[in-house]
């Protein structure tokens, strides 16, 4: 069902803006052209429409270099967090499978997985939300029109459809077209041979033995998700996992990674890419001359934004080496009337749930109903590896380095996770075989980073385990609220749960005691 | 390996607090002696033991009716949280399967579930925790006496080993002996042929078709598992679940039951329980008449202290009719020297951790290092049923009742965790077969109660699905902080979570518009 049957919208908007603005020298057909359909762009374009603004919005997605294109929602509904989540969870499952067998239900030893079930699965719940995301535009009266938007002037966008060209004239113009993933073009065969997150969520073969480059979390979180899916899969990273996170998290999150059979390799990025066709694998060579056969290889080396053919040198707008708009804290570009919400913004967090609150705040400005910019600070994040990460604040690298070593104090706890330990996780076996203790580690970590001059404030807050991302976004409101070390101490605890783990905090880093608790309750203490 | 090898510690105390509260008028034998090895009785025990004071620790089960007993740790090691979480878990496991199916795991469509291989690993898993709290009480240098204490006088205990007595002095005395589940005498059959929640987590025959009395928390809870695990499951309720709790939260945990397949009857409660022998099955008869018959019949009609045999009245000690102390908010009962923490405490949440904070803060102010007590407002807590229900602060009713139906203004949606939409979970196909819809309603229900009359201050935080538990711990925190409506409005959500939606609830139930978002993206907002 097409919403708009192929054509643009008919209904050309009247001058609406004159109470708020004052008078307009000419007529525009909409207050509000927005350039993007993923999570900042339908966000200021369904609030503005709701506060009564004439809104029209383009969505176009250029097809990968393997020919992968999807609907309406952006990087995160079609290959970014919505499909993401999923295939965690399936990953998850697969896990649960084995806790479920050691805990009574009858259950085969090992479980196939069915890849192309898990990408049928997974393209229907997307198109159901494309769906959906279509139906809200059309409710809250936004014309969606799908095609390529070209800035001509500072009021004006140039678009193709069936071959015709037309115009329209908008007193505001938001840019949200996103970022997309980096595939270096100097190394042979990666451009041609390579996949990234935006193939492999419809990937109709089976990935098999998969080499993901990259160590960023969208790397770990592929790595993590398809090892979990029975995958063989080896991660090639050039220096550091999660750069910028907490280095004593990240490293964690690798171990973990690591206990469960992902393959690291550090300081060895691919060199050459070929195509082996007698074996229909590909065949990688590395930096340091070593060669091995994969099935599939993944950038996840980084993203930039496409905006090239947008016409924004048409307005002088400049953009970074990363394609980025600059922008100003009010999402201003140097172009008049012209605005970048989301990953195409300058220094933005590349989030969806930033990318929609910058979206409908820039709306609610255009619309002069509230003047509020969106705080940058205390942004909750999460990698969601096979345990997951999550923190909000700073991580102990960055707090030492604003606040000075001597001022800051980390509380912090080493467990297992209840319900795993009493489950009996083992390392995973395909690797661990050999070893005397197969027992996992523990798998959580939880810490907090303290200012001591401000009576312990803390200003960071870590959590590795379980379900992290969950239990980090009300710790997350309490830190923007300036929670201290003792009120974690006097917050009751929810028995049994990880997240009680953070009330009772009591070893510090500096104490060099050991902050490993090697078999109990979980999070809390039983007695 | 037993510690103490069955006999009294010979270690005689030492006149140790002479510096801290003065000359003793005579020497004691103990510091602190503490009746009760539970999770107040431990917590207090080796919290004083640590800051320096001689202390013994008494512990003595009773048997249940069935003859069931335990070992050290109280109710929340070996009958309480930590048994009944590892069942939750195994419960949620048998859903998993479901979704693992429909996500690509090549898993049978139907599960055979093993109780007697949940049983074993939960006995072992118990069996390891009773282990490491006897080492640490060992560790922390308390002298733990396996036997029933007797007070005989505010500083004098008496008991009982190997048929001999023995007498302690101690400067003073911790109650801390907890609560049993209740059965009435005055139903028939009920107290020589039903178990309780003392008894099913050591069952040794599965519980097959199952009736569980009562609506608190615990019958929920139970019913929850068994339920999850393939058993037929009714819950035979007064008047109400959960009485206390926010009604419309209520009413939707029963209601996610309800899907899930267990089957409730209110006002009609069993009158007469007889043994069936042909069919080794129990014939219930109701108060209205009807009749049915069960494998089991579990009792979870409330709980009371089992105050009886310790001596009370020789310090003039009254109980309530639930057999508890009445305490003051420093824990001190109406005899000198003698305290009371946890469950036997009147009036106290009846919560593991409530029972560790208000032990570790008596032991500090009897080792005078501190004279802090325990702030029970705010508390967070968790129903883990098989959709979790947490809440922290008041109810819809009782802030209504506090503040003046006027001055509240309430906050909601409901929707469907993404992963669990994306698996497509269907209602319970044996009650629901003949329904033309069978898919699951949203599970999830987000609410926040706030008060007008403070800027929407958040004076009640509830929430329905998974991992409610660990969802709820920092929003706890956050609410202890005076959190208002516009702190949760401006904190970034984490997407994809359930916990997000705290961040974006719109609706107010004063509005009259739907709070029920039928598909989309879990607990956010993606476009």
């Amino acid at each position: 069902m097409s919403l708009n049957k192929g054509k643009p919208c008919r209904r050309v908007a009247e001058l609406s803006l004159e109470s708020i603005v004052g008078l307009m020298p000419w007529t525009y057909d909409y207050d509000l052209a927005v350039i993007g359909g993923g999570s900042g762009g339908l966000a200021a374009a369904k609030e503005a429409a709701q506060l009564g603004l004439k809104v029209v919005l383009f969505d176009y997605v250029k097809p990968t270099a393997k020919g992968t294109t999807w609907g309406l929602g952006g990087t995160c509904v079609n290959v970014g967090c919505i499909p993401k989540k999923i295939m965690h969870y399936a990953g998850l499952l697969g896990k649960s499978i084995k806790d479920a067998r050691y805990l009574g239900w009858n259950l085969p030893e090992y479980t196939q997985f069915d890849w192309n079930l898990l990408v049928e699965k997974v393209q229907n719940y997307i198109k159901m939300l494309n769906f959906s995301y279509k139906v809200s535009l059309r409710s809250a009266k936004v014309c969606y029109i799908n095609a390529l938007a070209y800035i001509t002037t500072n009021n004006e966008i140039e678009y193709f459809l069936n071959e015709k060209s037309y115009k329209i004239h908008s007193r505001a113009i938001i840019i949200a077209v996103g970022s997309r993933p980096f595939v270096p073009r100097d190394v042979p065969g990666a451009f041609e041979l390579t996949i990234t997150s935006d193939d492999i969520f419809s990937l109709e073969k089976s990935p098999g033995k998969t080499l993901i480059v990259g160590g960023s979390y969208i790397a770990l979180e592929c790595a993590s998700f398809l090892n979990d899916l029975n995958f063989d899969v080896t991660v090639s990273v050039r220096s550091v996992v999660l750069r910028g996170f907490d280095r004593q998290c990240s490293n964690k999150v690798m171990n973990n990674l690591e206990e469960l059979g992902v393959k690291f390799k550090f300081k060895n990025l691919p060199s050459k890419i070929e195509k082996c066709e007698r074996e229909d694998k590909l065949l990688v060579t590395y930096t340091n001359g070593e060669r091995d056969l994969f099935d599939t290889v993944l950038y996840a080396v980084g993203r930039v934004a496409e905006t090239k053919n947008l016409g924004l040198e048409n307005v002088g707008i400049i953009v970074g080496l990363d394609g980025k708009i600059p922008v100003n804290e009010r999402d201003e570009t140097s172009a008049t009337n012209v605005y970048a919400v989301g990953d195409v913004a300058q220094g933005r967090l590349e989030l969806t749930p930033t990318a929609i609150q910058a979206g409908e705040y820039l709306a609610r400005r255009l619309a002069a109903v509230s003047s509020k910019i969106v705080n940058y600070n205390n942004v909750p994040t999460t990698v969601f590896a096979s345990y997951e990460y999550s923190s909000v604040g700073y991580s102990q690298e960055k707090a030492k380095e604003y606040f000075g070593k001597e001022n800051i104090e980390v509380y912090l706890r080493e467990f297992s996770s209840l319900e795993l330990s009493a489950a009996h996780r083992l390392k995973n076996e395909r690797l661990w075989a050999d070893e005397f203790d197969k027992e996992a580690s523990p798998q959580c970590l939880s810490k907090l980073i303290c200012l001591k001059s401000e009576d312990e404030k803390v200003v960071g807050f870590h959590f590795i385990g379980p379900n992290a991302g969950e239990i980090c976004q009300g710790f997350a409101l309490a830190i923007k609220l300036g929670a201290k070390k003792s009120d974690f101490d006097e917050l009751i605890g929810i028995h049994p749960t990880d997240a009680e783990s953070f009330c009772t905090l009591s070893v510090t880093l500096a104490s060099g005691q050991d902050f490993r608790v090697s078999a109990g309750c979980g999070g809390g203490k039983c007695g």
